[in-house]
């Protein structure tokens, strides 16, 4: 059995983040995103296709007359946004915004059918061919979708009027679907609603909503009959990259060891796989999890934290085969592993996870929207040329540059709906331990033992790795808090109280930990030495072969072409070549930037011939990195990560 | 106006090869792929896709019941068999052979229409749709396999009968389509008919067929809408691989600078283009040609003189964009790269032109083919990954091993014919200029100013660069024999009668012109300096930006997994690294290997981290390169032409 101790959720309220690096991307969400993807929901932006969500809504209501439009799953868009907005209220009330959600949620609880169902494409669209296209219907999907925006909803406002619709929706499927005789057996194609289940349950304490959500998650890969018989999966019959790995059914999940298939839905299933073994103490299942931990972050992940290597599928392919050009890398599979580490870091005191979650927060995640909050990628490749990548076939998936709006816009209210949460991210507790997992300034309370505990970050993170946490407890506390040693930190040390604290004897996979009794005016001080790093792959990694990728505590660097010229691939870097960090205050708002004396081909020095015998003369330059999540802010060009390495 | 000399093609008759390199392939061709392939297209082969070629046009002529079946090109390859089995008959009389050819000669005669229309897919399975599917039909492309053939097959056993079906054809052809008033105004998507046409006038002198060709070509670009509004264009109207440009005819020709589309398509057009600016002198096509050639050369083609960088749409892309793993480089495009270069050295003294010919002859055309001629590549990629190869997407269209024969069939018989023509490719004549473009082992004869001259040439080239050539006039003749001096050459002697010759006041773009009276025992000795190269690509093909390739004479090398163990891409060459030739007797036949000093990682020193800042250890050891061509001869695993240089 997993450890049973009590895994406090955190409650946003109790995080107020205050931070450098993080205050303008979570404005830029409140201030830019949400009402733009208000905007969007209800098709007023000029120049971008109409989302049609929540017009669908409205003619599912019966207060307009129409035809469904959208993806079957574009209901979801609008229970995503109603996520993040329920999230900015905790971080910056609004009774503006609170206004527009809640005529939202009206809608919505108007488009539910007498029986608890709600979904406006097979309610508009499609109303005899409700529950028989669980492969790539999104039924279910757009039902967990639902209950995460309403838990929110209530979590932020008190108004329990979605939860009630939820409520009534989850209890309609739990009467249709499950493992008792004439329901039945079957799960979702696209995962979502497993983990939304257990967020119910502990919403609500209905045990049924957990009961439902094991089901969903041990009946996948087995009686797949139902689901292989279904028209849209035939679809798929002839395309081997959608069979049933594509959804995470080609096994039950208890013998799945590799990451397979649609890598959103590997993250969102992982995600209820660790929500359960917390929830239920399955070892065996957490032991699974783990297993699948280990094949994702050991074999098949880029460095940015990026998922899934091919874009036919959106999918894993194999170990180790991680392109950099044609990779897929959805902002969404990033923004699903750092769900899936935040439960992993519940489940076991290992840095690995946080260490992760940190990788994907700064890279993966945050290079899928552009510095002034307008514009999205949805595939995150580490190496782009624009010419091929906007003309080559095989490139079909690859943008060279960020777009406004999608037709399938799962992206951009999924980073809204992570940032505004992003409190939830950085602490958990167990019992009397609180453990800090990321280092961004915040000023939060937990309770322990009944008694408020103020915990207060400061830091510039991740300009420097100096944090400063002073521990207020409201009286005199004895508690643990656990302060995480990133991997990529060599050199750090620890103070509390201004004394050296002792690290070898405190250490437990990663994290220091300090028991202590706790004071008003307590401080820890921690100083995680940040040089850049020069990170190689694998060398099963084949297109990373001789290559180096420049790596500054958790921020993967990039070159790109408006500072270094054309044509990357010319650039070595010498392997003796010292990499200088510098603050370049007018660059993104301010930004450390990385240099390095490297050599490329001098220009002049190439013949017309398209292979020649004579080599080329080559010359010193010195290169310029920017972070990585932040290319493509300025111009269209080149860009690559790894770099060649001599 | 181009120069108006007599440029006389080449009989096979006059060629006698015998050449250590050559023999066993053509004997491969002709003893056991010639038989294989009369197999194939007669459906006798267990466990291969049934051609139905020669059924259908048992159908056609009314000797069978039955549905066409196969592509709707698939008389093309009945053609190239009789055109390929019309070459071995020059090369080694076969009556039983040439029995199997009179009979599907007189089965393809039955199967002609009365006005001269002949085509078993629109005759036998759209009777009503005759001459409406110009962009994919390839009724026009069978028609002119079908005059190759008949040429072919009446040059080799002097009967006119094929001759007399494809004249009656081509009238009728010239009859429906041209210039004249009341014709179609149309052109064929896949090119082929415009050289068959102008081999057809050579032989039979009749300027209509001269005058049609013309038309077809420069028609090409022009009034396109016949062509777009066909149903089987519209099927890509989405899809802009497959737009005007995959057809060659985005523009007319004369406004073409760069090679677009289907890389068959485009050689087999540049092919016309050739052959028209020597046959009508027309200097303004010529210039073109040329600029498409230098496209091509400089920028579009693998080292191995493979064409086509994208499997969708098996096309070009853009300049520079060489991608070695996802490369099509059909086989058919080498081919047609053959072909082209030929026509191009008989227009201009220029050996660029033959030194491409000998390169995709050496390279690319004959990875396409296994050494014991029983399997076929139709794809040629410069670097294999056997799992992401059979797995990936984007590598759809690459197989990491030969397979016995193709649903669609069109290299197998286009090596067939290339080969037992070859005696054609080695010399041109100009008046009484000799011309020596391939070193290749042969007792030849030659007519000039009325008098026979036997050129013998003696040689073990490409193993090694030394060349004897007899030249043996039945009586004195002042002549000019030219030899090639190839490009990668850098160190050259040749001597006449066994004095030096001075070569630079003898030069003329490459060729060393050795003008003299001739008499027997006159002896003309080349040695051509062989060593190892290490090319470099031009530094805008971002694929191979730090790498080699190992080149000697004219013979692109490969590394194969089976000598140099797996995950290739972690060998490193030194830049100071000697590479080392030796003859290994046991390897296909007796092959030239190279051997050098390079790095590789260690495997112990690989730790299970995905990235890690620590760097590689790295181990000395010993590489053996391979002809490209002769790769995946021995068992499957990877292979690599470019490798990395340090």
């Amino acid at each position: 059995m997993v450890e049973k101790v009590e895994n406090k959720s955190i409650d946003l309220k109790q995080i107020n983040i205050d931070d450098r690096f993080w205050n303008h991307r979570i404005n830029r969400i409140i201030e830019k995103v949400i009402p733009y993807q208000w905007d969007a929901l209800n098709d007023n932006i000029p120049d971008v296709p109409p989302s049609h969500s929540v017009e669908n809504f409205r003619i599912a209501a019966g207060l307009a007359e129409g035809e469904f439009k959208g993806m079957p799953f574009q209901d979801s868009d609008a229970a995503k946004w109603i996520e993040a907005a329920s999230y900015s209220l905790s971080v910056q009330p609004n009774p503006e915004l609170e206004k527009l959600m809640d005529e939202l949620v009206d809608l919505i609880a108007k488009a539910q059918l007498d029986n608890g169902y709600l979904n406006t494409y097979f309610t508009v669209a499609k109303p005899d061919q409700k529950w028989k296209d669980f492969s790539h219907g999104h039924e279910l999907y757009c039902a967990g979708h639902m209950i995460e925006a309403a838990v929110a909803y209530y979590q932020a406002t008190g108004k329990d009027k979605l939860l009630h619709v939820v409520c009534r929706f989850a209890d309609h499927i739990d009467e249709i679907i499950g493992p008792e005789p004439g329901k039945m057996k079957v799960y979702p194609g696209h995962p979502e609603v497993e983990m939304a289940l257990v967020r119910l349950y502990e919403v609500t304490n209905e045990e049924r909503y957990l009961k439902l959500a094991k089901f969903f998650v041990n009946q996948r890969g087995k009686d797949n009959d139902f689901f292989t018989n279904e028209k849209t999966f035939a679809l798929g019959k002839d395309d081997r990259w959608f069979q049933l790995d594509y959804h995470q059914a080609h096994d039950t999940v208890r013998n799945q060891e590799t990451a397979e298939g649609h890598s959103v839905r590997a993250m969102y299933l992982y995600c209820a796989m660790a929500d359960l073994a917390l929830e239920t103490g399955d070892a065996s299942l957490l032991e699974n999890t783990k297993t699948l931990w280990d094949n994702v972050v050991n074999k098949r992940m880029y460095i940015t934290g990026g998922l899934g290597s091919q874009g036919h599928g959106e999918r894993f392919t194999l170990d180790y085969d991680l392109p950099n050009d044609v990779a897929y890398a959805e902002t969404c599979a990033s923004i699903g592993l750092v769900f899936w580490a935040h439960r992993m870091a519940k489940l076991e005191v290992d840095r690995k996870y946080a260490d992760i979650m940190e990788k994907a927060l700064y890279n993966g995640v945050y290079s899928g929207i552009s510095l002034d909050g307008e514009k999205y990628f949805y595939v995150n490749p580490l190496e782009v040329f624009p010419k091929e990548a906007s003309y080559r076939h095989d490139h079909v998936h690859v943008e060279p540059e960020r777009v406004g709006w999608f037709g399938c816009a799962c992206c951009p209210p999924n980073i809204a709906r992570l940032t505004t949460s992003l409190g939830q991210y950085i602490y958990t507790q167990k019992d009397k331990d609180l453990f800090v997992h990321l280092y961004i300034g915040n000023d939060s309370t937990f309770i322990i033992d009944g008694k408020k505990v103020q915990l207060v970050q400061t830091t510039n993170y991740p300009f420097d790795g100096n944090i400063t946490i002073d521990v207020n407890p409201e009286e005199e506390i004895a508690c643990g808090v656990h302060v995480r040693i990133p991997s990529w930190c060599d050199m750090y040390t620890v103070k509390v109280d201004g004394e050296v604290y002792p690290i070898d004897e405190n250490w437990n996979n990663g994290y220091v930990q300090i028991n202590k009794t706790w004071q008003k005016g307590s401080k820890i001080e921690l100083v995680l030495d940040m040089p850049v790093k020069k990170m190689r792959s694998h060398p099963k990694v084949r297109q990373n072969a001789g290559k180096i990728a420049l790596q500054r505590g958790p921020v993967v660097y990039c070159l790109e072409e408006v500072d270094n010229g054309a044509d990357l691939m010319n650039i070595v870097i010498p392997k003796q070549a010292t990499v200088t960090e510098a603050f370049d205050p007018d660059l993104f708002g301010g930004m450390t930037t990385l240099t390095a004396e490297a050599k490329r081909i001098v220009d002049s020095s190439q013949s017309e011939d398209l292979y020649q015998s004579s080599d080329f003369d080559v010359e010193k330059v010195t290169i310029k990195a920017v972070p990585y999540s932040l290319w493509g802010n300025r111009k269209t060009g080149e860009m690559i990560v790894w770099v060649r390495e001599s």
